[in-house]
């Protein structure tokens, strides 16, 4: 294993030790217990929205810290649900009085602790919300999960509920378009290699170089299959006959493509497989009215890449262009 | 080699293509002689800025097209300068008669390429000024270089000269102050990975499990030496040894400070190196006062950070402020 790091047990709060230092100007970082909310919070009169996970996934979630995104970031250890006290410590802080949203992807660990957070909170008197993020199509009850996981989605529904909740939303309208929007998602991914978690040292699971992981988790976990190596066209292909049927999208269909990386996989590549992926979708006669393409919800430096398809509408394209403000998604169109 | 990739022989054409197709609201993509330019060019009035080089480097240079930035980038086959006919026509499709700006790393292919464009540019009536950046003090007169090699600089004076020509500045102006900022800018690179040009589908060098390459150039080339692999910090403080006494930077500056990826390496190392990076500087009495973080000169897939310091001034700063429309800088204040 080598990585960029100091000692691994102090990876995480290393880590944000340095994204609140690089984005002062966006965010606090709040050592103990550690949590990111935006600078400004809590801001007056709007719904809160605070989400969180086990670290190992950046930019998710403290990239997405700032206005029109998220108020509050959770970071656990490395692929490790953060505690209740911390989740509970940062929906106290960004809590304005007009209620806090949960989004939780869906692995265990996280439903459970936010769960928890959630009746803690509820009991300190604050209105709370939780959307589930399970967009993932690739496996159904897997080694974290019961149900679908929570992945590329994640960030779609961080984006156009918190432009929802900017915009002056309350409560029950921001987790019903989060909960929509989450509906509307799908989601699946390719692993070309694995990746290490710092405190095992060890490659989550084994890869010949002939071989991908078709459907892998954002932990390393299992997908649906291993298969021989394939050209990314095929590969990306392979992705949409799996995500294209689930919801289904159909002809006439506007959506937002998100072709997303996995920590470890060149921008250039990416591009290639969004080239692919955005044909395919015209031949289905879907259009992509929006693209995103990046590092977005990651796996350590695991390589390939991960496909999120999302239904829009006038208003899920108003919010997206929403002014956002965060340091992993910014612009002011 | 496994990339998500295609024939070896359509990496750059078809990474092009899904750029152009994720970014149509901010960047045209001519597909023969390929090159990207901004939307609205030629921008009447307006000094127009051009760089390029060999592709491989990405978000460089093609995702700093856009208004506060690039008119246009030429990208070249993988770590392989782009033809002079490449680069005359995009440079015919910029210019709105404020004349050019060659923005060209000092590598001896882009130094002779870039300079053949602008003799047949000039040719043709078209005002034109070169600057060549040579940030990286690892080494002087390396395998592809005459002096200095140009790294991270080159970002920070695409930024900085692009929102200079975008207030109005004229050409003699806006080269002058690209000029300055890579004569006051520093980088220096380490790489924990080689890198894998798909043509040749062999790693570009070797490294023990144990080691790094200390001074590592952007193609793979060779640095300063090979060391035994080593804690973070102790990587950081490495490169700063270097970065810092060179200009020298000194107690009381003002920096920009950038910590860059080389294109594997996981965003949440890039944020500990970078915590690291800046509280040496603050020990210093050097204050940083800008930041940026993440991918922006690569090298495919290669693990490892670059380090790059800007000595900064009200202007400078005012100027890097000022609003950015790119695919991969953006931002309006």
């Amino acid at each position: 294993m080598k990585k960029l790091i100091n000692d691994p047990v102090d990876v995480v709060a290393e880590s944000v030790a340095g994204f609140g230092a690089a984005h002062a100007d966006i965010v606090r970082v709040v050592a103990d217990p550690l949590h990111v909310v935006r600078r400004d919070a809590p801001v007056a009169g709007k719904v809160a929205l605070v989400s969180g996970g086990g670290s190992g996934h950046e930019p998710l979630h403290a990239g997405y810290v700032g206005h029109g995104m998220l108020d509050a970031a959770v970071p656990g250890a490395v692929f490790t649900s953060p505690t209740p006290d911390r989740i509970l410590a940062a929906m106290q802080a960004v809590d304005a009085g007009a209620g806090v949203l949960l989004i939780v992807k869906n692995y265990t660990g996280d439903v459970l602790n936010f769960e928890t957070a959630a009746e803690l909170a509820a009991a300190q008197g604050i209105d709370v919300r939780t959307v589930v993020t399970d967009d993932d199509v690739a496996v159904t009850d897997s080694l974290y999960t019961a149900g679908r996981r929570g992945t590329g989605g994640t960030v779609l529904v961080e984006r156009i509920a918190g432009a929802a909740a900017e915009r002056g939303d309350d409560l029950d309208a921001v987790a019903s378009i989060a909960a929509a929007v989450n509906a509307d998602a799908r989601s699946m991914g390719v692993a070309l290699t694995p990746c290490t978690v710092p405190h095992s040292g060890e490659p989550s699971f084994a890869l010949a170089e002939d071989e991908m992981e078709f459907g892998i988790g954002i932990h390393g976990e299992p997908g649906r299959e291993t298969l021989p190596m394939e050209a990314a066209d095929r590969i990306v292909d392979r992705l949409l006959d799996v995500i294209l049927p689930d919801l289904p999208f159909a002809s006439g269909d506007r959506v937002l493509l998100m072709t997303d990386g996995m920590g470890g996989t060149p921008l250039a590549e990416l591009y290639i497989a969004h080239r692919r992926a955005s044909e395919r979708l015209a031949e289905e006669g879907i259009e992509v009215v929006r693209s995103l393409v990046g590092d977005h919800v990651t796996a350590l430096e695991m390589q390939g890449c991960a496909l999120t398809v999302l239904r829009l509408d006038d208003e899920r394209i108003e919010l997206w262009d929403a002014p956002v403000q965060t340091a992993s998604l910014r612009w002011r169109r």
